[in-house]
């Protein structure tokens, strides 16, 4: 609890873990100012990175590229992708309840000419995965489909995709923002061509994100003067802090929201999860609220010191129903009707029970 | 000095004013986390630097889009102006000594059927505004010129290009990076309709760029999950520093380079300054070493403890020469034998004096 007031929006973003903070206060002194001037001490601090990264997803090669943020790294991925496969095709396929980070990309492509199919998700918040295959033609050049979605947390089958897609010549990419640190990722089993990552997801700094690409010799390249080699070193040693506890932490992240779903399953109010609960992240849960606002339940929410959101984090502000919700095929009255929770690290088993009292509170009052 | 070391890279990059650090460390802290989760306090933050900003330029109206780079802010405004004229005409004309960052953009707009026309520039290292004017064309759609050059500091002619344009239906975009906290900047005299900074050029953090645009209606967005608040809180204060104290400074400065000249003149070793120094920027200087190649002088300084840069500091890493000096007329050879100096705020008279001493033993070794 900070200031008597209780965080439920981690998958939004985390606060800077202590140690990282450390680490990165060190760079910032004026004893190591001048070291970091060398890109040989840069090129280090990065590639201490990059490499916790890569064994962080079990990539024996390939390359990273460090950008601002993650919408950065996937706009670079998936751009670069649609650049490389034009010759070959136009048709590009992309699930309905990606990121707006990465949805925008395909908007702006198919503005540029090319055609953007949106694979089918079933009710439960999965695509499907039958459906997505017999979508992919000879002139398909991309697929994207995200790891864990962010608004209600499914997991998306991204080894199967992968497995199907392996033996053609489509670029395949994973959207794993919400997955590091919260799930064991296998690259060798995802075989995505390429995976997005992003520090303030994992108690690490803003203003850095980070694109993973199969391919040793890509054409990506970032101007040496303006790397924020201080948030990359941030994001190294919170990979660190990440991996070496990740079991852990899945433990601990699972346990808060089986709790917060019994409890708020209990009150009498026809609450309901939303989305396949197996496999799924284990500290994003969306419930519906049958009659209630998901925007006002927010307000609600923050009046009494809990911090929520409603729909996508990113387009939060927006008064319209979540494209996430929309896409699964909820009606949009219902689809309005929904809250996000999100814990993190930092939890307590007091935090879910307090949410869950003021709740009750919120719904009976 | 830095653990005996001296740093003259200043207008690569530079350090974190220690005000700036200590205000972000509090942004930092876990007891600001819940409020930097509120809209409302993420946007008067932003404001705040919004306006530290605008009252810098002289800005009476318009907006300010944070980035994470200057070259983000740079590649935002080219494109739109690009996207926006692009029913009127195809013409683009730039300087040939833009920093990377822009003409990059441009070379990625030829290859999409853009026209790119490069300015003429004198020897002096200044665009030539006859030559310039004549190049206007009923289907110019944008003119982009920066405010000082990064590598030898000249004075472009911003504000008599501004007049020239200003009753046209042409986009004028300014580079200001190396200008902010260097000179006097007046967007009314300048009359850009964009212009863009760079907080880690000023001591403020890495990652935080920003884009001003006369225009209040643009269609500039970012998702607001990933702003780096922290970074543009940080950008803030360093504007606020280096604004109520931008006479000193700039005297500072100017007293530092005269030192700097007057010493290496004295050498005799056929020194000479390249580009024109009256309104140059007054911490930026480039010499020619009739005999010495650059990057060899690079190492040899970096040997003494001494950190400076040859060419362009964004491109450094490659062996080539700088196109800044080509562009300005410079034979390849010549071209190759020029150190950029630059100075900040915390170089002191002892430390010009050593790089003269240091200089003067490099060159008689």
């Amino acid at each position: 609890m900070i200031n008597n007031k209780i965080y439920m929006d981690y998958a939004a973003t985390t606060p800077v873990d202590q140690e990282v903070l450390e680490v990165m206060l060190n760079e910032y002194s004026s004893e190591v100012f001048f070291d970091r001037q060398s890109s040989k001490y840069i090129k280090i601090q990065m590639d201490r990175t990059k490499y916790r990264l890569m064994d962080a997803i079990n990539a024996k090669s390939g390359d990273v590229i460090f950008t601002a943020s993650g919408t950065e790294a996937n706009n670079l991925a998936i751009r670069e992708h649609a650049n490389r496969g034009r010759h070959r095709g136009k048709r590009l396929l992309v699930s309905g309840i990606e990121h707006p980070s990465v949805l925008n990309v395909f908007t702006a492509l198919e503005t540029e000419g090319f055609e953007v199919v949106k694979l089918p998700v079933s009710p439960a918040g999965i695509i499907d995965l039958e459906a997505a295959k017999k979508l992919v033609t000879n002139d398909t050049i991309l697929v994207a489909v995200m790891f864990f979605n962010n608004e209600i947390g499914t997991r998306q089958p991204v080894e199967a995709l992968g497995e199907f897609l392996n033996d053609k010549e489509i670029a395949f990419h994973v959207d794993a923002v919400q997955a590091l640190g919260k799930a064991v990722i296998d690259i060798s089993k995802i075989g995505a061509d390429t995976m997005v990552f992003s520090a303030h997801k994992i108690y690490g700094p803003k203003g850095c994100g980070a694109l993973y690409t199969k391919d040793q010799n890509h054409g990506y390249s970032i101007c040496a003067e303006e790397i924020d080699d201080i948030a990359i070193t941030g994001f190294g040693k919170a990979i660190e802090i990440s991996e070496s506890n990740l079991d852990n932490h899945i433990r601990h992240l699972k346990s808060l929201k089986s709790r917060l779903i019994d409890g708020l399953l209990k009150i009498d109010a026809g609450l309901s999860v939303i989305g396949e609960q197996e496999g799924s992240h284990p500290a994003i849960v969306c419930f519906n609220f049958p009659t209630r606002d998901g925007d006002g339940l927010v307000i609600q929410y923050d009046f009494e010191g809990i911090c929520v959101s409603s729909g996508s984090a990113c387009s939060s502000g927006a008064i319209s129903a979540s494209h996430v919700l929309l896409a699964i095929g909820m009606d949009p009255v219902m689809a309005s009707r929904c809250v996000r929770f999100s814990m993190g690290l930092p939890t307590t088993t007091d935090e879910i029970d307090q949410l869950i009292e003021t709740t009750e509170r919120i719904l009976k009052g």
